[in-house]
């Protein structure tokens, strides 16, 4: 047996003293590393798995204390991270103050940006490479790591057609696992799929001299060719797409060999002109398992291996599930619902629904904005199309949300799963805006939804709503079991709907902390407050003559959201009651604060918030106890007359 | 003398009645009527003088009353309007109930998008193509018509990807003008640039069969070559980019033969797979001023041909000359300052900053989401990049505001042109949305300048501000003559600057009307009113100090904006007041309304909305006259106690 080695790296510097043979051992204790641990905690498996090799070879080429390493999506940061460092954090992986599960600057100056959406890496880089050079770090090189998913994001194409205008080294290597996350999807995966393997290692030395013949004359290859080393000359593609985007493209070659990796980065490393190097890859490598289903295996819960049988540790009914069964159910009984998702069919709960309609729904791969425009243009065809995407990533459709959707006054139905707070993920995937990114659309329906009853109240309202376009909002959690049996009242457009009733205080909740709300009020009820528990549901138009009915009343209300504080649901109300002449002060509003919160577990940064059920309880206590204290005292609160006195109630 | 016959096409059906000479003279008609209608109003000229003979050839070939045809952008789309029965109405192009400059849905069947914002069209084609498949409806044609630049954009190569699938009939026309807007940007330009146009219609014949050899086993154009005419079997494009993407590819051809084009389209109309059909035209196309410099006559204000003259008609200066000027003292003084523009060096005004300084300058074409990517690498390696976009754009770069700037702290600095109202573009490029957008981001430091020295004064601030992102908003708009010579006081984040005192009212005006508002407090002053404005210069944060300084005093407000009411500045004071326990029913807001405005004058979409100088001065006299007569009387304001007693002051 070896030593291990893993425990002896603690920078880069570390690894360019071991020879290949302990390369490849290093990348078989990384992998066991990252398994052991996703299996306890959950995680990002698969595509780690995938890119050991990969990121040794760059490590051991390059120097990123100094050159410029950028990873796309950044859930294959893993084995990067072992490897700068960050091996002791491993044991808390995604959990507060443990290693993120993306890329992270605030932990290692070794990350550079803190990534979890897609097609960011080449636009970036090509930044931070024009940058280095206007600082005259002319020496300082640049790499950026994509996988095949990312690079069809149109975001990342932007980045390529502006990376071949670059007269400086660049080098892009581009993971092709052939997999995305679910099946690769359009016809650049296609083309993928048809390009092959270029020879391996030794035998493509034999292929260099034979190429140059076949160059065209005043190509960029010509014009770099002196300098390519034989590896390089002999693995040129010729009529690679990415050849168009003005880069000189080579593979694809194995990115499972790590001596083949080392000597093709180092021949490419000095070129002074923008190069993709494409790599073959394996997603899921080193089990059996995870390397024969990388979809289940992309990230996992925590899960069992027993003998040869893998058994992943669920509990409960997901939001997502929930929403695959309800879309089922729309899509037999309406032939017009159509739904598309961009490349995420488990995440959203597609992967279900496809099988049983091929016809009417797809996955366009991560391709938000077009995902939005297509269901636009099926909306003008007279469908009732259902843009299925987590909230986080609905920001990438912003302006098609505004101008094909919004303007032409098209009902598309926007379904955002992981709305809200999403844990292990942090800040990168957090649903925090939505709302307020979808208010400022003049005819847009905004509605959240708190169980699995209200999610299929939520979108049967949806699939009859034809005036424009509509949206709901679910988190990624469990639906909770529902407090009785009664069916809810259907959705009607603009009003919330009377949970429990109560005299002190009315919280409205929008979407699920509806639930943690109700917990309160069974807390506080034992403490002698009396709190009525509305289920918001709609955030525009928000229920103004309820709003209205109890500050009247002089009911107090606090306002409940998993989203900002900013620009959401309880800003809404806030403005809609201002709007009405109404004394906003009676209002209270909570949610997610106007910062950052990293990854950690869903409940504690929803207590870190203050909407659970004990945050809840908390602030409910506070107004009432603070009003109680105030009329019974001399009142703290203020009010002024037109002419500017003070007076005192 | 031929008599006229544009007068004689009311509907596309009696385009199909000419023969290729009449179409020839008709071309001839339309771009004369669009010449002399664009030199009295202004509008987009050489991009429409580019696409006559497409748009006719299109609609002799295809039945758009049943097919399908996308625009993208629309700025091209005058020709199509001129022969879809909308000649009657160039006479009030861009105008109020007029002729908008950009398709239309509201004003025929003919157009099925409102579009302005670039990309679009292939992605909604395509989703309009799957949606009359499902419908049944598989005889009905799709055809989107995209330029150069527009095709690189993200969302166009997503929507190119998944086009690349669809297994039916599917048209794409790129009108390769190799202009873009300015000139072309990026890689895939240069690939463009290199492609040569076909042999015109007669010789491509003659050279078909030897084409079949050619093609190599299994591939698209191999299933469907026996159903390609000869025209287009000769123009079949080998090695275009597009092929990669699953597109049967043909052309260069070219743009302008009329009769080419009916042939080529006639030939491609029936293929069940997506073709792409690439034509070569001239941009400006028909007058030696507009062809020689389609960059000055892409949009031009109103101007007058005098013999070999062309002299535009301009008036004052604008925001966008004063940015200009601003930006090269800046980039004088600081040499770590960089700029990009996405595509628009003239409407943003980095033309005359980029032959200053060239190194630091960059054009990236159409792809506002790299442009904002590409800078935030570039604040990582240390810089001070300012991103120049239109307030519309920036909308494409909502996510990437989140993801790679504002997450990660970076000082990335905004420069938004032509935010609020822009007047004769309409609906599609009103700067509505900007600070809603930005606001629900942590950081974000949101600016607005009311002339030309708050301009400068804000970007000296954001070119120093580090700490994270900022952003400033100014209108498609003069610059006005400064109220008084002295220099305004700097800018200080989150503090508003008193313009003059009042002590019944103070305004609170966020950038641009904060003119309106002083040309309103002067006339109220006549009236006996004395009114305070404030330029209240950041709407985050805003400045509570002043807000509740003012409140606490009973000074009502009236917040003024040139942007949608909802989550705005006017929101955002209400948030601050209501977070802070103010009662806000002192403040009013106005903005833009909760809705659509269409094409018209600025200054008449202003007044409609409000935010002129007449309408704040109606709004204050109306908060004081109710006020006064509220004083004056029993109050008519209702306080509510905590038991829910009404209770009357």
């Amino acid at each position: 047996m070896f030593d291990a080695l893993l425990p002896t790296i603690h920078s880069p510097a570390d690894i360019k003293r071991l020879s290949v043979e302990q390369l490849e051992q290093l990348a078989g204790e990384i992998r066991q590393a990252i398994c052991d641990q996703v299996s306890k905690t959950g995680g990002h498996l698969a595509p780690n798995l995938g890119v050991v090799e990969l990121s040794l070879a760059l490590h051991y080429v390059f120097d990123f204390s100094y050159d410029r390493l950028l990873f796309d999506v950044g859930h294959q940061c893993y084995p990067h991270k072992l490897v700068t460092g960050r091996a002791p954090m491993l044991g808390k992986l995604r959990q507060e103050d443990g290693m993120a599960g993306f890329p992270e600057p605030r932990e290692s100056g070794y990350d550079l940006f803190s990534v979890g959406h897609a097609g960011t890496a080449i636009s970036t880089a090509v930044g931070v490479a024009r940058g280095d050079q206007i600082n005259g770090q002319t020496d300082r090189k640049t790499v950026a790591l994509i996988g095949d998913s990312s690079i069809v994001n149109g975001l990342a194409m932007e980045g390529l057609n502006n990376a071949g205008t670059l007269k400086r080294q660049f080098l892009i290597v581009l993971n092709d696992n052939g997999m995305s996350i679910g099946q690769p999807q359009g016809a650049l995966a296609h083309y993928f799929d048809k390009t092959r393997l270029s020879p391996t290692y030794k035998s493509v030395k034999e292929r260099a001299h034979e190429m140059l013949k076949q160059i065209p004359g005043g190509s960029l290859i010509e014009s770099v060719y002196h300098r390519l080393g034989e590896m390089t000359k002999a693995a040129i593609a010729h009529n690679h797409i990415y050849e168009h985007f003005g880069l000189l493209c080579v593979g694809p070659i194995d990115g499972h060999d790590i001596a083949g990796l080392i000597e093709m980065f180092a021949e490419v490393k000095d070129i002074d002109a923008p190069v993709l190097v494409h790599a073959k890859t394996v997603k899921g490598k080193g089990f059996d398992f995870s390397s024969a289903d990388p979809t289940t295996f992309h990230s996992p819960k925590p899960f069992r291996v027993e003998g040869c049988r893998v058994e992943q540790i669920t509990s409960g009914r997901s939001f997502t599930s929930a929403y695959s069964d309800a879309l089922i159910d729309l899509m037999t009984r309406d032939e017009k619902v159509t739904a598309v998702t961009a490349g995420m069919p488990d995440g959203t709960g597609l992967a279900k629904v496809i099988p049983q309609f091929p016809e009417r729904t797809f996955d366009v791969g991560i391709a938000e904005s077009h995902a939005t425009d297509m269901m636009a243009g099926m909306a003008k065809a007279g469908l009732k199309p259902f843009v299925t995407i987590y909230s986080t990533f609905t920001q990438r459709a912003f302006d098609q949300i505004f101008q094909e959707v919004s303007l032409q006054g098209l009902p598309v139905r926007f379904c955002m799963d992981r709305a809200g707070l999403v844990g292990g993920d942090g800040a990168v995937h957090h649903g925090f805006a939505d709302t307020a990114m979808l208010r400022v659309f003049p005819n847009m329906v905004i509605t959240a939804a708190m169980d699995e009853q209200t999610l299929r109240g939520a979108l049967e309202f949806m699939r009859t709503y034809d005036a424009g376009p509509s949206s709901v909002r679910y988190p990624r959690d469990n639906v909770p079991t529902p407090a009785h049996d009664d069916k809810p009242a259907a959705f009607k457009l603009g009003k919330a709907n009377l949970l429990e009733a109560g005299s002190d205080l009315a919280i409205l909740a929008f979407g699920f902390p509806a639930n943690h709300a109700l917990k309160a009020r069974e807390e506080l009820a034992s403490q002698g407050y009396s709190v009525a528990v509305y289920d918001a549901r709609f955030a525009k138009p928000v229920d103004i003559e309820l709003i209205t009915e109890l500050l009247e009343a002089g009911t107090p209300i606090l306002t409940v959201e998993d989203h900002s504080i900013v620009g959401g649901f309880g800003a809404a109300a806030v403005e809609a009651a201002h709007a009405a002449g109404l004394d906003t002060r009676l209002i209270t509003t909570i949610g997610l604060p106007d910062g950052w919160i990293y990854q950690g577990g869903r409940g504690a940064q929803l207590a870190k918030a203050g909407i659970d059920a004990t945050g809840i309880a908390r602030k409910v206590r506070a107004i009432l106890d603070k009003n109680a204290h105030a009329s019974g005292n001399a009142s703290p609160a203020v009010n002024v007359d037109i002419h500017g006195t003070r007076v005192s109630r």
